[in-house]
């Protein structure tokens, strides 16, 4: 080796694989390390014979192999696994140094790491990447965050190996302080988990309801993929549709409907629960991945309940055209309705963390590499380069009109489906929060009423300002009291 | 003071106090402390005033007051001032002393404390206890868990204060281990959350699409409450519906739609998505109520986005009597769905957690005296009774056939309501959940189409074993690489 390596990365599963591969494509030396020394070895003189790829036995040996300051970046399963490689490293490494965890770690641990570090004099940095293998391979995005001091010493790489969206654009910048790229990161896959939910209803809407064929879909979703929602997640549905088995059939037919999920959308979840972030579109699609895995019980429950009447309700090829019209319209819609609700999550997390996030900057990483690119983030971007302070999304002008406009069609396309017992709990989800959204009168002011009856928790009124509480003895009986510890 | 005081009470607001007059109602004598002396004296010198309550100071005098085993319960702020509390009470107390939290706190805290307290040699339940203030008066509904060595000495007292169903049980018996009381209250006030917003769009849907009056409205849900769905928030609806302002008008619509929420329907969200458990219907609910929080951002977009055409769609008076018909089957059914997710919910937490609970008691303890009191809550108890492992409350003969009764109604209503731009979050979410439920092939496949084709992340056959993994090289290129750290 006549220098030293520019990065160091620790775990090579198939996105550590990748990553190493890419930067070694855009000169970077890269040396590697393997808690499995044979998996190290076969990575060695398989896929990165012939690269400049250099391994090491031991931790040590990594870090002696670096340049200074050193970089050394961890692909490795998210959790404890993190913490102990942390550990080891520490003492091997000298102030300055930057350790990256590449993994899909919970934001609170990043935020906790990079103060542990900083104790130290260790800059720490955690960052989504997404792209799956492929893109790890060609070129992710990277969501980095934590301790921006080591930025500049990352940047060249990081950007260097991102993709680029169409305008040339790293997608990889600087998110944020603390567990800022990994709050991003989180809640981008549980974007992605709604976008894949929407496709899902769209695809049994067209699978049940409209009794299309595997290449009709394939061919609506191609369709689709050369307009507004042109996405990699519309490509890959087209071809997986078009995709058959050994014996001929359509191999998605003979895959079983139990989804599994990791981490990432539940924690969203949680976190929107927990910061009162009104989520639904996400949160239905994760929950539609847990009723999903009730294969067993769906299977009983269809038997005793009887299934939902979709066959009755099949469409003739005219209505069909119109009700795919509509459903592309509803998908648009309900893609924006997700995006905005993931958005007012973002905003909300930053204002609690204090971290600085530029959403536009968000979006644009967004656009290309990973799993929910799509031409659509441009569109975002350019909407919080137009109005930084843009309260949400669905208020920007360019969302506003296609949401108003996508209406009619939206509400078909939900009504219908719902009235053929085709569950669409996204598409659903997303129309009632819009349209809830929009409202400026909701029923909250039953459940303040009732609040007020049974628990004495005072409300607001109309024709007062805000911070006004008022209680009402409803029943005539009942003290003076206020409320004390009753929660509803 | 002629003999020792039966228990001791600290926390005097208003569920505090109530729970002392029916502990006195009932032959025990109750010894008092709070911690600001001056509100302990005013409820002496008050609504004590005549009673055999007693006051102490301290909280030494408090416990020296105390028949033995001593029984001391906090009616505190949930959090950090329980556990201060206990940590002043702890060298105040004798081995086989009891101490009680009858406040709201989250259930991983009541777990830790039955564990810190038994190393002291005292035993701690915490209980939830429903039924507001005027609950707490005459009869609430009490949920108690922890250390069931505790329960003998407890239950004379808990039981004889609790509401008692139409059969005479009282709602209150133990319900298990650890922190199994203070979780099914938090599945209760989900519920109950639940139960109000479908109330709420129930309202909205007659306000806004079949234009009744308030009085029309109030006889409606009066009438509801002479049938299946008599309960205690239908009864209520109806008279504040009936309560007039200072000028006549309804007080309703002076009332400010901002709805606010304290803990338990947030922990209830975060702990099904940690559980993965679908309780679509009580996340719909919990995420209505930080969307009403967002008053001004709705009025603003409401101005951007146009208001859902509601006043349009007004119904006549014959299609109205349909509509109420209508509305009432999906509420019920919405309702029986709210439910089953909420048992769903406490099945797999007592799995998690190694409670032993008696799903019928369950529904037995909350027939009477707390929020969703209801005639409904008896066929739950009965369909256990009949069935203790039941699956699903779903699966039940006589929830499948109500519910499978109510679908043709279920479904006019929710499509009629988002045809007509009204949002019917809660309502929708259940008889989307109810179909998908009863689905035996939910679109699931594409999911795990789509994270095998970007992910490599595998899936099962419908045609294979479960637990055989399969993986397809969609793409035609890329490696053998197995999927490692990438999470979607």
């Amino acid at each position: 080796m006549d220098r030293k390596a520019d990065i160091g990365l620790i775990g090579l599963a198939v996105m550590g694989q990748n990553l190493v591969l890419n930067m070694n494509d855009n000169g970077y030396t890269v040396a590697v390390h393997n808690r499995t020394t044979a998996k190290m070895e076969d990575f060695l003189a398989g896929p990165a014979k012939g690269t400049s790829v250099v391994g090491a036995e031991t931790l040590e040996g990594l870090v002696g192999m670096l340049e200074s300051p050193r970089r050394v970046m961890l692909m490795v399963k998210a959790g404890p696994v993190v913490d102990s490689y942390i550990e080891q490293l520490i003492p091997l490494l000298d102030k300055g140094d930057i350790v990256i965890d590449g993994g899909n770690s919970h934001y609170p641990d990043t935020e906790r790491r990079v103060k542990e570090l900083e104790k130290h004099g260790l800059l720490f940095i955690g960052t989504g990447v997404s792209g799956g293998e492929e893109g790890a391979r060609t070129g992710p995005s990277i969501m980095p965050g934590g301790a921006s001091q080591a930025w500049p010493a990352v940047k060249p790489i990081f950007q260097a190996i991102a993709a680029r969206a169409s305008d040339g654009t790293p997608c990889c910048d600087w998110v944020g302080d603390g567990g800022a790229g990994h709050y991003v990161k989180m809640v981008h896959n549980a974007i992605e988990y709604g976008d894949m939910q929407l496709i899902a209803e769209a695809y049994q809407i067209m699978h049940e309801l409209l009794g299309m064929s595997h290449t009709e879909m394939a061919d609506v979703f191609g369709a689709w993929n050369q307009g507004r929602l042109e996405s990699y997640l519309i490509e890959i549905t087209s071809d997986i549709l078009r995709t058959v088995d050994e014996d001929g059939s359509p191999l998605l037919e003979n895959i079983l409907d139990a989804a599994g999920q990791k981490g990432t959308g539940k924690w969203t979840v949680v976190d929107a629960a927990n910061l009162g972030i009104p989520v639904t579109l996400i949160a239905e699609a994760v929950f539609a991945r847990s009723l999903s895995a009730l294969k067993e019980e769906r299977v009983k429950a269809a038997e005793i309940l009887g299934e939902p009447k979709n066959s009755s309700a099949v469409l003739g090829s005219g209505d069909r055209d119109a009700m795919l019209a509509d459903l592309e319209a509803a998908v648009f819609a309900a893609k924006i309705t997700s995006y905005a609700q993931g958005f007012m999550l973002i905003r909300e997390a930053a204002r609690e963390n204090n971290w600085t996030i530029d959403f536009g900057a968000v979006a644009g990483m967004w656009r290309g590499g990973c799993i929910i690119r799509s031409a659509f983030l441009g569109d975002i971007t350019e909407a919080y380069d137009k109005n930084p302070e843009l309260q949400n999304l669905l208020l920007a002008p360019v969302f506003a009109t296609a949401t108003r406009d996508s209406v009619p069609a939206w509400r078909r396309a939900v009504t219908r489906a719902i009235g053929a017992g085709v569950p669409v709990p996204a598409l659903g989800a997303a129309l009632s929060f819009f349209d809830g959204y929009r409202t400026q009168r909701l029923p909250a002011n039953m459940l303040q009423a009732q609040r007020d009856y049974f628990g004495a928790h005072t409300y607001e009124r109309t024709d007062k300002p805000r911070g006004e509480y008022y209680h009402t003895n409803w029943t005539g009986s009942g003290g003076a009291v206020s409320a004390g510890t009753y929660n509803a």
